[in-house]
């Protein structure tokens, strides 16, 4: 088989899939080339290690998350709570399935956050990623009178959190309906701290 | 060695331990004898697998958490409200150390809830027993007038969700402080639906 780009490509699409379906540490460097149909030879030409291919696939699913949840939600055409509402709908609605999977982020911060310092560091970042566009809706919230400027952050930070725990809590009960029952208190995150 | 109960406590004590500083997948139960001092045959003389050892640390730790965390927190000695607070103290005091390692409840629930039905079950069972407590102060926090009895058991699973998201967060950035940062907006999740 080829060295080729389509390889490399073709092993991040299983690592995410397989990683998101299970965990980490339940899928071998094996099972990765098998499912993307690449010799193990091939796997250390593109990855010196399985975490080097995950951080590739963390890289990969936040592009995805950007351009499929965080942009369209975060569009400033409707009012900044409106943005909030919107983007738990598009959260619940990708995680809709038979078995709900959480966030692929989360997950592997919760399983590797003690084992894996870089792992662990590449989720602080994509977690600090969600945070610029919660921030951006929530000084448009401030503007329009609902927050004070000064808990801005604080209540972004508050946001990630109650966000990752509702993903959490709907893969716990293994429904997903549940993220979108939870959106109407995120907005209480936000309007109480009216100024 | 002989097979006595005191070894049975020995491998739930070394498997709470060992899990939650790192993860279920990454303890074999080669380690789990060799950490408690139990030879493997005595291992599955009281447990017949690794699963089982699991369950029974988390009945252990759900027991602990009641008599350390849940029952001084939501003692009802204080204004409702206060016993959350009280609570994100608690659960920052308890995640002080040089590695912060999160919930030991939803660590499992994020590593294997698509892995382990019946773990994540009973890690569910344990998110119910917190909504237990926590229901019973937002009913306390309703007779004061404080939010709408009709919302109770729904800002209960925002109350769940929020601490579970907030102590990954802190797991993620690794800094405990950040659960009593967050305990702020946890009693915005309460007010926010004032009658």
């Amino acid at each position: 088989m080829p060295r080729t780009t389509t390889a490399r490509a073709q092993l991040i699409a299983s690592a995410t899939r397989l990683i998101h379906s299970s965990s980490y540490l339940a899928v071998s460097v094996d099972e990765l080339c098998a499912d993307a149909g690449v010799r193990k030879g091939s796997f250390y030409y593109f990855f010196p290690s399985k975490r080097e291919l995950a951080l590739a696939a963390i890289d990969e699913q936040w592009t995805w998350t950007r351009a499929n949840i965080l942009e369209p939600a975060f569009a400033p055409d409707v009012k900044p709570l409106e943005r909030f509402e919107r983007f738990f709908g598009l959260v619940a609605q990708h995680q809709q399935a038979d078995v709900v999977r959480g966030c692929p982020f989360g997950n592997l911060a919760a399983e590797l956050g003690t084992q894996d310092v870089v792992i662990r560091d590449r989720i602080r970042q994509v977690f600090d990623g969600y945070s610029v566009y919660f921030e951006r809706a929530l000084r448009d919230a401030s503007d329009a009178g609902l927050l004070s400027e000064d808990v801005v952050s604080r209540t972004a930070d508050a946001l990630v959190a109650y966000f990752q725990g509702a993903l959490l809590l709907a893969k716990t009960r293994n429904d997903a309906t549940l993220i979108e029952d939870l959106a109407v208190q995120a907005l209480h995150l936000v309007t109480g701290d009216k100024p």
